[in-house]
Parts: structure tokens; C-alpha cells; sequence
């Protein structure tokens, strides 16, 4: 579908902030996961807004002439997210990366959507500050992508997600209409609750040009390690235990027997082809108690090996099959490729039943599933590993990949925990949330958007008029 | 307004639940705070719905007959927010009161949006568990009332607000459609977060019938205590100081020399009608560091008294000032009444700034204004007291309420930090989000209530036709 975006010309932005060529176009049209899913619309044009009238004038004009706009930044997510599905105009918006104000006497900073986590955390470190729902691509990927998508990342179990910590928003909807969200009150029941609807959005409610974001102290006492156990079923028990004990922990990932060896291939490492899981753990005041509770409660899980360190350069040795395992796992196999790879999260007390279904699925369809995850979230990130030229592989991969995302509905879970909707998960938005949510979810889009012109044929499965999304039955 | 409520007999209610009694009219005519604002429009009917489906039946054939609902529970508000503003159907949930499903593994309750916080605390409590969010009323309000309103409490300084421990509902939309929200799974990214638009809302989105609640493990170590300062500046400068410090307490208590003077008269105790702050400490390990590091900032501020306890019947007697504080202003003076009494909470930054100026506003108005306040979140309760009798003191009560609401809003922060907008503060919507956010919400609520059934005139400013919300411009 092509869009006549000629308009962008006419609109006050500067020579260096409109394309229209073929490079960057085609850089836009893909992500993370994109590689995977079916490829998006090539955008018409590539727009760099520098300011919030930047953004509000390019969406008043776009929504006037019907033209599609979908936002982008560091192209990280992994559900197509961020892709066009119609062309149109994709809003790269990296240059809105400024802090425009700190407040660290409040643990507060407000900054524009492209600015990288890590920057964030950078800016405010002398303070002994940090943002801590940081997810794992915090190097790279923007503030405004993480609250487009409600992400979280390892230290969500102690801390919580994104949404957690956004206090309030800028944010330009569909028409130009420039909002205010939230409060620097750390709590107001004054209205709706805006800045929530729109953490997880998607970019299809309204396009977000500011954040005040949040901040905690950083924790005087860090320990980080990993315990090594027999089978994978003990692993994801001992997580379960150690959470309902309530042990405070910051970081606590399984990673599966598979993942394993792939990350001693990988690295060159001789450690055991078994499960792990790593942990690091944050306290201001009796750090060695929670260690010991947790590694009490590990052995009767019969753990194996249970190693932590307060040095830094050991941590990060510990932990270094688990930081490299996306790189380990990609480059495992050069005829494989990971098929849909995302997350699912189930309540902590399904965590060993999704684990365990999803492993045996893995045997049953004849396949490597690597499996890991932020485990004390019940989360499960699965990579179904296909060859592209297989047919019937990607088939059998495609039935795994569903029905692990089935089960962990099943289990009371979500389809996507950190990911998003995006493109690729639309079918199960009804499953999880029944007709009645994902209808209300419509008639709030409509609402906010009613030309559908922000990120068409994202989050909603069923489409009219050539994919854009269909009205509500309410106004039919 | 007088609306014809006999189509309520054709429903398929039994003869107890529902009501054209006065006296039960009335009754659902008043909360804690109508009495000093304007009082409502008595109901023309109250309905005692015993299931969702009762609470979908009558919204149904409410909408199709434009007879407004407005959902009644303990009726504790503060600003009117569950009194009908048109009559109609007052829906009160109290008989809505069971826990529904227990799942202590996952830390998870499931009830009824009748039931009393401390009845949840109590089922709970076996386990070792509890309810952090409650608020100070919480032996008497309902979950449905803290959800309606996105209540706080005392600990929310170390805990958050009630938002942030609701994972899911099921509530019924105006027309009678039912839907779920959220999920068991502790994080979701999963299309539009519906629960946090409904947490709040008052009752004006839809009507909450059921809420899975993440509940907390109780802390191993409690201390609980109180300050005395000598002067008002010095208390809200060392709440501050401790929060930017980073100091892990978990109840935080402001008090002023006016109050405590108050509470003096009411107890027949003889501490110094002096400014206090009342202390509550939580840990698993090092508690003790942590009243050390706090004792040593007040100490900076001139504290005069610092006593702490970990006995249950000192730390009782230690707070009985700042509990029978409600009591003890009630009955200070016989002709004098609390004119409009709510909170403002600002960024804690701005604290020792709203308290200083709330006194020197009462100086100028020759008032007595108690205040206190959950101080580390930048809380602030006052009680403007008149003889409302007295036109001029009346008239000056008036304008030193307006004054402090608009001077916490001009310091970054909410006219409501958690009793919601209900009637009494739908002026100052505006004046704290700006004209964008305000139509944004009115659109989202004319998208899910076309007919404006629910809990109409509240939380929006302006009206049409006798008060029924005015539809959004986009529809105009």
C-alpha cells in the first residue's frame, strides 16, 4: 500500500528530518523479531521530529490525508511492534533522546522517548541513582520503545516494571493534540489514570514525547552468582520455592540444559550442559541472610553447584553464559533460526508446569526450544529453533510455538509478558482477554484515534478496509 | 431530578434487594464528606445486587432507560464521590463481600468488591501475608471504594498505592457487558491495561464486581515510634530529608503543633502541642540501621524527642495521638466543622514548602487548620474548621481551601492525592491536567458510558443538560 506523503514537505521541519530514501525506508520497516514474522510495509517516508510540535504537526497532517504513522526508535522489539503494516509515514523519533529536566532531590528525570536506557542510568549514577526496570537491551533500546511496549527485564522481580515507574507523559494524539499525563506527586487519584492506558500501547493510542521517569536509590549491598542443578523440573521448583519464601532477590533467570551447551559452545567454557539459575540480590542490610535462606532452599531442590561473589570482574564471569546467551543461541547452528522468538509469563506457581510443557513439547515435536527466562516473574522466554528451508521444521515449529503460548494462557499467564502484541501475537489478545476487554480495548482506540492512523493493524486481530482496524460495534 | 426506577421490580431480583425506602435512600445519600459539601440528590431507589450478573441486569436496563446508576459501598468518601448527583439507582455492592479464590502460593486473593480491607487482611493474615496498600479507614471500607478512588494509605511510602496491588477485575460495563482485565501473571504487556483505567475511575467507567489483589509477605521486624519537633518547619524538613536519604520506613506520619494539641484535649495526655512524626519501621534485617540513619537526620533538624518500641502495646500508645487524631479534630470545638476535608500531595521536594504555607494560609485567614499527613509521600490532609454559621468564617474557610489546593497544584502536585475528584474537587481537573488530558478523559468516557449512566457529574467539570456530562467535541 502506498501513501502519497508529499505533504511532509509542506510541513515546517527541516531538510535533514523528512526522507524519502530507499535505505532508510527500508531500515524502518523492520525489528528484532521482524526477521522472523512476516515482513512489514516498507514506510513511504521517514520522519525525524526533533520536537513535540515536530510530532503533533506531522500526526495532525497525516490523520487529515489518512496516512498511517507508525513510531519507531531503536527497532528493538521483537512482536513487529514498531513495523508499518501499511506504509505510510514511520516516526523515527532516536532525536528526542534529550534530559529535559532533573530533579534528583525528588528521584525524578524527565526525558524525551529516544533516549537509550543506558544514557538514562549514566546521567543519574553520581546521584546513586538508577532506573530499575532497565530491561535486558537497556543499552540500545529507547525509554519511549520500553514504555510502548510496558517492558520490564531481571530486576522486575524485586522492582517491578516499566509502568511502575513512569509518573507521568507528553504525548501527542492522533489529531495533534498535545496531553499531559500523571503528576510528579508520586500518587494522585485525580482522573483517569492516562499514563497507564498508554504504558503498552504500542504507539496506537498516541505518540509519547516526554517521560518523567522514576528513580531508586541504588542498593549498598549487591551479590551475583549461580547454582547449577541435576534437571531442569528441580531448577524451576527451587525458583518457585524461593519465591513463595519470599526471599529478596533482585535478578533470578533460569536458563535450561539446551541453553546450556549452547553457551558453552559459544564461549568456549567447560561448565556443565545443565540448568542454571543465576541470581543477583540487592540490600542495604543483611545481604548474607537472604543468600543463605535461598541456598537453603536450593539444596532441597538437590542443587549441584550454588557460586556468588561481591567482586565485580567474578559477577560478571559468573553471569557470562547468561549475558551472552542471545548471541550463544543464534549463532549455535548457522542452518537454524529461532522462529517467533518472545516471551510468555504465567503465575509463579505454574512456573515449573510451563517450564517442564514446554520442554517436553520440544521432545514431542523433535525440535530445539533453548529455553530461560526472568524466572522469579513466571517468566519464560522460548527461541523454537527452525531451519527456514525445512518446511515441514517451521511447521512443526509453528505448532510448538503455539501451543506454548496456549498453554501459558491456560495457566492464567499472558501471551506476551515484556514483549507486547505488536504484529505477531494479534490471535491471542481474544484468548487471554475474552471478547468483552478486547471490544472495550477497541472503543478506546476508536475514541482516541477514529481514522485508525497510529500504528494500524497492531494489537487488534480482526480488520476491515484492507487491514485498518474496524470501528467498534457500538458505533456500526 | 426524579427518575422512574419500576422497571427494577421486572428484573430477575429477589424482593430484598431492592429498596424505595426513604430511610434507605436517604442512608445512600451522604458519605463521611457530603456532609459539609452539597448534599446529593437522595436515589430513587437502592438495588443490592448479589452477583455479577444482578450488576449486569441492572446496568442494562438502566442505560436503555437513561436512568443513572451510581455504585455505593461504605460510603467513606470524601468528596461525594458515591453519592448520586441525579438520583436514579444507588447500586451498593456491600453484599458483593466473598473471597472468591485464594491462591497464597502466587500471593493472590480473588474477592468481592464489597469486602472490608481488614476482612482480607484477616483471611490472609494465616499465611503471613497482608494487604500493604490499606488505608487508614480500612477496617470499615471496602476494596471497591479503595479501587474506585485508587485509595493509599499509610504505607504507601514503602508499599505504593492500591493500583499498584490490583492485577485484575471483572467489572460490567454500562450497557451490561462483563469483562475481564489484567492477568494472574504478575507483569503483562498484553494489549491496553484496562485495570489501571478502571482503578480510580470512580465508578464512572464501570462498576468493579470482582479484583484479584497481590498481597505482600509480612515484614519479620517492626518498630514503631514517634518524634517530636519544636517547630513545624523542622518536622516537614527532616520527612524530607529521610525520603531523600533514602531511608527505608514504612509509615511516616506528619502531625502539626494544632493537631496535636487537638489530640491532647481529646486524650487527656500532656505531650507538648508540638509538632510530631509518627514512625513506623519494616525490615527483614537491619532495622535498626535504619531508625539510626533516620534518628540521625532528625537530630539534624532539632528533634526534641525520638521514642521507638518494638512492644505492640508501646508502639499502640506511642500512636494513639496520630489515631484518634480524626476523633480529637471532630470534637475539638462543637461549633466548629471541617469545611471540605481531603488531601493534597505534592513531590516530596515540595513538602516542608505546602506545610509551611498552609499554616501561614490559616495565620492570614485567622483559622484553625489542622493538618497531618502520610508526609513521605508528599501527603497532606487539612481540616479547615468554621462555624458554618458564620457567614465571613465560612467565606474565608472557602478561600483557604482554595488556596492550598491551588498552591499544590502550582508545586508540581494533585488537588487529590487519594480520595479522587468525586464531586468536590471537579473544578481543579483542569487547572492540574490542562485541557488536552481533561477532553482525552472525556472522550474515554463517553467511548465506554455513550448515555452517561454511570456515577454521572463527577470527576468532569462541566455539564450540559441538567448536569448529564456534556459529550466530547470530536462528536459535536
Amino acid at each position: 500500500m502506498t501513501h502519497d506523503c508529499s505533504f511532509l514537505e509542506d510541513l515546517d521541519l527541516g531538510d535533514d528530518q523528512v526522507s524519502f530514501a530507499e535505505g532508510r525506508r527500508d531500515a524502518h520497516a523492520a525489528d528484532w523479531g521482524a526477521e522472523q514474522q512476516d515482513r512489514g510495509v516498507v514506510p513511504d517516508a521517514v520522519v525525524y521530529p526533533e520536537s513535540t510540535a515536530d510530532v503533533a504537526a506531522v500526526l495532525a497532517a497525516a490523520t487529515d490525508r489518512e496516512v498511517p504513522v507508525t513510531p519507531y526508535a531503536a527497532g528493538t522489539g521483537l512482536e513487529g511492534n514498531a513495523v508499518p503494516a501499511h506504509g505510510g509515514i514511520s516516526l523515527d523519533l532516536t532525536r528526542m533522546d534529550e534530559v529535559v529536566d532533573y530533579r534528583p532531590e525528588d528521584f525524578q528525570i524527565d526525558v524525551g522517548p529516544g533516549i537509550i536506557g543506558a544514557d538514562v542510568e549514566e546521567y543519574v549514577a553520581e546521584d546513586g541513582l538508577f532506573f530499575p526496570p532497565l530491561p535486558s537491551s537497556g543499552d540500545i533500546s529507547t525509554i519511549g520503545g520500553m514504555i510502548a511496549t510496558d517492558a520490564s527485564g531481571m530486576k522486575t522481580v524485586r522492582y517491578g516494571e516499566i509502568a511502575d515507574w513512569v509518573l507521568g507523559l507528553e504525548a501527542v494524539l492522533a489529531d495533534g493534540t498535545v496531553i499531559e499525563t500523571g503528576s510528579r506527586a508520586i500518587k494522585t487519584s485525580s482522573g483517569y489514570n492516562l499514563t497507564d492506558l498508554l504504558v503498552g500501547s504500542e504507539g496506537t493510542l498516541a505518540v509519547v514525547t516526554r517521560a518523567t521517569l522514576q528513580l531508586a536509590g541504588r542498593p549498598q549491598q549487591i551479590r551475583g552468582g549461580r547454582a547449577i542443578f541435576e534437571t531442569l523440573d528441580d531448577a524451576a521448583e527451587a525458583v518457585f520455592d524461593a519465591v513463595r519464601t519470599d526471599v529478596d532477590v533482585a535478578r533470578i533467570e533460569l536458563v535450561d540444559g539446551v541453553s546450556a551447551r549452547m553457551a558453552n559452545a559459544y564461549l568456549g567454557t567447560d561448565l556443565p550442559d545443565a540448568p542454571m539459575v543465576f541470581l543477583e540480590f540487592h540490600a542495604n542490610h543483611g545481604i548474607e541472610e537472604e543468600i543463605d535462606l535461598c541456598r537453603a532452599i536450593f539444596e532441597d531442590h538437590d542443587v549441584a553447584r550454588f557460586e556468588l561473589s561481591d567482586d565485580d570482574a567474578e559477577m560478571e564471569s559468573l553471569w557470562r553464559a547468561r549475558r551472552e546467551l542471545a548471541y550463544a543461541v543464534a549463532s549455535y547452528d548457522p542452518d537454524l533460526e529461532p522462529l517467533h522468538p518472545g516471551d510468555v509469563t504465567v503465575p509463579i506457581s505454574a512456573y515449573p508446569e510451563i517450564v517442564h510443557e514446554t520442554k517436553r513439547l520440544a521432545e514431542v515435536y523433535d525440535l530445539l526450544a533453548p529455553c530461560f527466562g526472568h524466572a522469579g516473574d513466571g517468566n519464560l522466554h522460548y527461541s523454537v529453533l527452525v531451519d527456514p528451508d525445512d518446511e515441514a521444521m517451521v511447521d512443526r515449529g509453528e505448532r510448538l510455538y503455539r501451543e506454548i503460548v496456549e498453554r501459558a494462557i491456560d495457566l492464567g499467564g499472558t501471551a506476551t509478558g515484556e514483549h507486547g502484541i505488536g504484529h505477531g501475537k494479534r490471535e491471542y489478545l481474544e484468548a487471554e482477554h475474552g471478547t468483552g476487554a478486547v471490544e472495550t480495548m477497541r472503543r478506546l482506540k476508536h475514541a482516541l484515534d477514529p481514522t485508525d492512523t497510529l500504528n494500524p493493524e497492531k494489537i487488534f486481530p480482526e480488520t476491515i478496509d484492507g487491514g485498518r482496524i474496524r470501528r467498534p460495534e457500538a458505533d456500526e
